[in-house]
């Protein structure tokens, strides 16, 4: 696993080195409280992986231009608004092992840092100048804000649907990997069936991504992750192994996993009888299977394309997408 | 007075309730609780004057095609984000004299339908297909995020000069009322003369706006405002009359003004003591001198246009930026 990982990272380095400095230089010009708070989202360890697939995608195309490395990082801004916007609303406390900027400056400096961040994303779209990008980035940021209402609204309800949490995170992060995947080919001049294949490869890895993320809550060391243990579950957040072990647990143990839900506050000894629960009626190695096959469906998205270092390089990515245990 | 406003309203009166519909409609597809909350901030008793200036420019610039109207809610739905966003940030309790939705909703909510205001209101931007007016969007968000950000930063600094406050309420209001007057002459297909002057007439009708708006909080019985007596300065917002004042009045009183404004927690009389202040050391004789000079080369600039119906009510809008009294 972590071989994997150390190999897409040495052979996107100048990437990844070049997309941070676009980062910084996006930034720079204003205000310096703006810099300093959305510093701490954004240069506090993040993956850069929605910028990284823009670019990678865009290469695959043979974009020739030289605007991929500028444009990626309006994922980034987008990606970290919402982060700014979420931790408030989620009630964090920590992320990536670090406060929260809301903790840090107040709830009022991180509403209004993630609204810069989201103009900010929006004006480096913009400065492309082509519409059907902005349609497709407009889309993006409604299709993000309905999803976490949508999540906001159903926090604590037990009969959440798996329909629910696929239009949730579908809305919430596929579409964000798939808008950045799509604009590279529209930035790249591609064809619609490249556009398309592409379309989907960053839908999936979204999705496959998402999943991973909510596994990790169970399945890891979540203090390595630096957040709480079994922190979406204690904001009433049902994901997809709980939502799958609610339908297929003996009704014993549904009710005890409705209880704690319900109560929220559990002790170490109940997470770890939940995990147990999660484990032996299925949730996790459902959750895995799904995420699995969109992790294929990924993979085969990119068929069309012939074979080349930028393929593989995307290709490892898809299957990094639910092997990461950082 | 009541006879310029009520003038007005007779003459927009189908164009008010054509947008009125077109918030409603663009609305309606949308998550039940975003339409509750979002209706809540949308349907009580705003103004319209965002759209109603965009409505207005279009036709002054000769506009024929059907997207106006459409177009228009974008500016309403922008504003609504914002002041989603601002009430949390200000802690404000009342908006027009109803709780504002984080009492109610809670600031999840109030963070997340902000967030997906704006989000509607750029995809409706982006459906024009138009790079040019996308870039003016994004500028104006940008900018007042930026705004909103300063005057946060900047909140109970005895030491904010005229310049700051001229380039924090440009930045929050100004741009807006700008950018609907300058979209408006672009959807038209106008020439740079009258894209320059409808944009020139959007700026000075907003900088006079805000500030006719400031001073509301020391000319009028704010209690009819539907706010706090003093809200303002309570959440250590010093606007032109004060900042004016502090500059100009006698020492003894500069020293008390500045202790009022630290404690924050002024009683009834010492705001009154306050308003005197503000009235005889010229504070507000300043600004309402400043607004009027604003309206003036508001109204100035639509000298490019000839005389018709509509540039008279667009004037007649000009004047009562600063003469309403609700």
């Amino acid at each position: 696993m972590a071989d994997l990982k150390n190999k897409i990272l040495e052979l996107v380095q100048d990437d990844l080195e070049a997309i941070e400095e676009a980062l910084i230089e996006n930034l720079k010009p204003y205000l310096e409280l703006v810099s300093e708070v959305a510093g701490h989202i954004l240069f506090s360890g993040g993956k850069r992986l929605r910028p990284l697939l823009m670019v990678l995608a865009a290469r695959l195309c043979g974009y020739k231009g030289g605007y991929d490395k500028t444009f990626s990082t309006a994922f980034e801004y987008l990606h970290a608004a919402t982060l700014l916007h979420d931790d408030l609303v989620d009630e964090a406390h920590l992320r990536r092992g670090k406060p929260v900027a809301h903790s840090i400056w107040g709830n009022s400096t991180a509403v209004l840092v993630g609204d810069f961040l989201l103009a900010r994303g929006l004006s480096i779209a913009a400065a492309a100048g082509n519409p059907i990008i902005i349609q497709v980035i407009a889309d993006i940021t409604e299709n993000m804000s309905q999803g976490e209402l949508h999540q906001l609204n159903r926090k604590g309800s037990l009969d959440l649907t798996e329909a629910e949490y696929m239009d949730i995170i579908r809305r919430k992060t596929a579409v964000l990997f798939q808008g950045a995947c799509r604009i590279s080919a529209i930035l790249a001049d591609a064809d619609k069936e490249k556009e398309s294949a592409l379309s989907d490869f960053g839908f999936h890895i979204g999705m496959a991504f998402q999943m991973a993320d909510d596994l990790l809550d169970y399945t890891f060391d979540t203090r390595a992750l630096g957040k709480a243990v079994g922190a979406d579950l204690r904001e009433g957040k049902l994901t997809l192994p709980v939502i799958y072990s609610l339908k297929h647990a003996r009704p014993a143990d549904r009710k005890k996993m409705e209880a704690l839900i319900q109560n929220g506050d559990f002790s170490v000894e109940n997470f770890r009888w939940l995990v147990e629960i999660l484990k032996n009626s299925g949730g996790i190695d459902y959750t895995k299977m799904l995420a699995g096959d969109h992790v294929e469906k990924a993979r085969q998205s990119l068929s069309i394309f012939n074979d080349s270092k930028t393929k593989n390089i995307l290709l490892g990515i898809a299957d990094y997408a639910i092997v990461r245990n950082y």
